[in-house]
């Protein structure tokens, strides 16, 4: 009752309208993989069709559903982000299935949603036996899922004003969406100038090293998404070209930076960037790293300067979230994986296209706990957590201590069901930090060599729901699942 | 310069006075093994004598430390608190040593701090071989780290009064410590009263049991503490008795429960009990956990009863962190170990002798999780959490997500140093969880049936910390441990 009444409250026509525009925007997003499907002759020319003309067809209609009420509340934005992402995976699965690639649904919604999320698990035992515009359009899901559909459909449709993108801010990750310019359909597009920018840097970079156009234009898409899926078996490391691996590696953690840090250095703001802490502790962290893996690992690898290689891709991959591989990680010495372990927890920086928890959360949260310790110790004095210069509210603060425990509560359910699957203690746990982390690889079965085909119906679904509610940084999927729990009794305040 | 000045500014003369109580307490507790040495002619009396005269000879010249000021503050507390219970383990450990039972002195205040800590992580690989004098004081570490030393030092010791003990809640394990009656020190000695005769109650039952007295006192004594440490190499599950199982899994869920229930019946305010939201909570996951795994392994064993009568032991073992076994739960599936290993971080109800992060504090981490989730519906109401029908102050809310952030780091960290040892994925993590949330054992190579003696010395020392920052909830611990760390900068608050 209470929760049936609260969804009849929603903005409905605002919603399904936003939600009609951005099927428009798939169907047209569809046609790339459709054009390339004739310029390979994969005869694959339905199993595009048919999904385009269903985006079409619903998403025509709604997109012109007339609003009641102009405004909408930050809830009406939550049930927008995740329906949006919903709707726009189990669509985005129907080629998959059509063409007989990957014909159960379940499977293909898996990679769909591991796509669409950025995440880069992987049901597929042989990727190479897939269609061109099949390996496309699932390389393309990372490009498309990485920046977000919602902010880009917002930024172009009539009648959007700046108080309706900023409810969407749920769509971005990252505890705060930095403000660049006044106005937000003007920091939308600068983003997504740069993003396409820096993407086609990269496949031209590939391409130079000697990489094949289409292979070029797909591992740029699952880098710049911070997604990882790979065109090949073997991954990455089947080109076994020291070039690709560096570029990659440089790619891969400049996609996992807060984006805001390009505008700032376009505008010549050289300082902004210097001073940005969350920036300086992910370079940190990424080189401390680094040293530390290649130190533990440095005498399975010929020399030094070939454990450097394999340990900067493989932190690189995991603190982006990415999730290639040019190594079996797995074999690693335990200290090594335990780093990217934490690794694959903390995440990239906010406003990037990474996942995780995100560098900023984990740097509020440590000064909080520090706060914390120094007032046990000198109590009178109220003093507050300053980030970048500027004091970070009190409000904001235990935002993100709650979210942390959300977000860890929420992955305890998930591994306590996926150990119904009874696989090991390793793949049962890191698979779920894989999946709600956005990385891709876990360890155990699920590693970077291995893949989750072997994993129950039951399972994928969950990780499924896992991977949103980490894109989506929990609550607008949450709230779908919410419903069928008792409201919490309150007190009235006095 | 800024640590070196805050500890200068500490009533070093209370802290003192109160470290010379508590080491002649541990002179005269030190007393009863001696005469088990006699007793059983073990011949390892200067191995006792020693260490008593040490404490006297320590702890008499501190307790005359005159204080200049009357009053201490919160940090005072926490120092005295922390330092009671290291230079109490140093100590405590000087028997093994010096009988040569455990001659490498870092086993040895391993095992002792795992039995004032009530971990009942053990080091050893021969139980048996030990005397009964070692034997009874390893036991007997336990029953007295269960209720903690400084609450009844500051409760005998003349000069105290309610303001100091009020300091030394940091001892008593839980989120809340309850005022029973006005006076702490009045409620401090109920307190004691219900563990020594719940002590006597279960040394009764298994001696009837058949258990022999020696093995009836030292069992009585890990259950009591809620700690784990059994005087035979197969543990419990060697008495291979349907009656004893029981009779502990009872009293282990008993020892599990906030003492103050046990006030409230004997003053027969029944109401108080059953309206308490915590141990409703806990007896409601003891039963499902129960069953589920029940359930989940009945066919390991030859009927349902049988199942339910391991499946009740080992979640009785595990929630309320004691860490006895009657089987190896190694060897069960990956859900009901992944039951047993939320469990663990769970732990028992607060004002118990029980480890971990203690129901009270997840279910109010839940409420608060609830409530977020319905202020994103419903903004514009105010409402608070509520326990016991009583209003959660927001202030403690945020202590508790910012106590679990800490709990969680804290562990990251510790896994992180003891991946060093190169152990698989499962022992490295679980053997932390154990040691943190008290419990005793953990997965694979630290499971029921293993031990901790394969740990390099860097593990052990730090598991050892681990077990006293589970033990004290962190803060009296991590207060020596910061000063190394350079101070969080901040801001003034306009």
């Amino acid at each position: 009752m209470y929760w049936t009444n609260k969804i009849k409250q929603l903005n409905w026509s605002i919603i399904l309208r936003i939600i009609g525009f951005v099927l428009i925007v798939e169907a047209i997003l569809l046609v790339f993989p459709l054009f390339i499907n004739f310029l390979y002759h994969d005869f694959q020319t339905m199993a595009y069709v048919l999904p385009i003309l269903i985006c079409l067809g619903t998403g025509i209609p709604l997109s012109k559903i007339q609003s009641k009420k102009g405004f909408i509340f930050a809830r009406d934005g939550l049930f927008a982000v995740g329906l949006s992402w919903i709707v726009m995976s189990i669509l985005g699965a129907l080629p998959f299935v059509l063409s007989k690639d990957i014909p159960n649904y379940i499977n293909a919604l898996f990679e769909t949603i591991s796509g669409f999320t950025t995440t880069g698990s992987s049901i597929l035992t042989d990727i190479e036996s897939l269609s061109h515009a099949n390996l496309f359009w699932r390389s393309f899901t990372h490009w498309i899922g990485g920046m977000g559909v919602l902010v880009f459909v917002l930024a172009i449709i009539p009648g959007s004003n700046d108080r309706t993108m900023h409810i969407m801010r749920a769509e971005a990750p990252g505890p705060t969406i930095g403000k660049l310019v006044p106005r937000m359909k003007q920091s939308a597009m600068i983003l997504y100038k740069i993003y396409v920018f820096l993407t086609i840097v990269l496949i031209l970079l590939l391409w130079i090293g000697g990489m094949p156009l289409f292979d070029s234009f797909c591992h740029a898409f699952g880098t710049a998404g911070t997604g990882g899926f790979s065109i090949k078996n073997s991954g990455i490391g089947g080109y076994n070209s020291v070039y690709i691996d560096v570029v990659i590696t440089v790619f891969m953690l400049l996609f996992g930076i807060n984006f805001n840090m390009y505008y700032f250095l376009l505008m010549k703001q050289f300082k902004q960037v210097f001073k940005n802490e969350e920036f300086k502790t992910y370079i940190g962290i990424v080189i401390t790293c680094i040293l530390m893996i290649a130190i533990n690992i440095h005498s399975l690898y010929p020399n030094f300067l070939e454990a450097l290689r394999y340990a900067g891709f493989q932190v690189a991959t995991i603190i982006t979230t990415t999730g290639y591989a040019t190594c079996d990680f797995n074999i690693w010495p335990m200290f090594s994986k335990i780093i990217l372990w934490l690794l694959m927890i903390l995440g990239a920086c906010a406003g990037s296209t990474g996942g995780g928890l995100k560098v900023s959360r984990f740097l509020i949260i440590i000064k909080k706990l520090k706060l914390d310790i120094q007032r046990l110790i000198h109590p009178q004095k109220v003093d507050a957590i300053s980030m970048d210069g500027k004091i970070v509210n009190d409000e904001l603060v235990h935002q993100i201590t709650s979210y942390f425990c959300c977000f860890m509560f929420f992955t305890f359910i998930c591994i306590l069901i996926v150990s119904f699957d009874n696989f090991d203690f390793e793949t049962t746990v890191t698979s779920v930090f894989a999946c709600v982390g956005n990385i891709g690889p876990g360890f155990g079965i699920c590693g970077p060599m291995g893949n989750f085909s072997s994993f129950s119906y039951l399972s994928k679904i969950v990780l499924s729901i896992a991977m949103l509610v980490g894109r989506l940084e929990i609550y607008p999927i949450i709230i779908f699942i919410v419903p069928f729990l008792k409201p919490v009794k309150l007190k009235k305040r006095m």
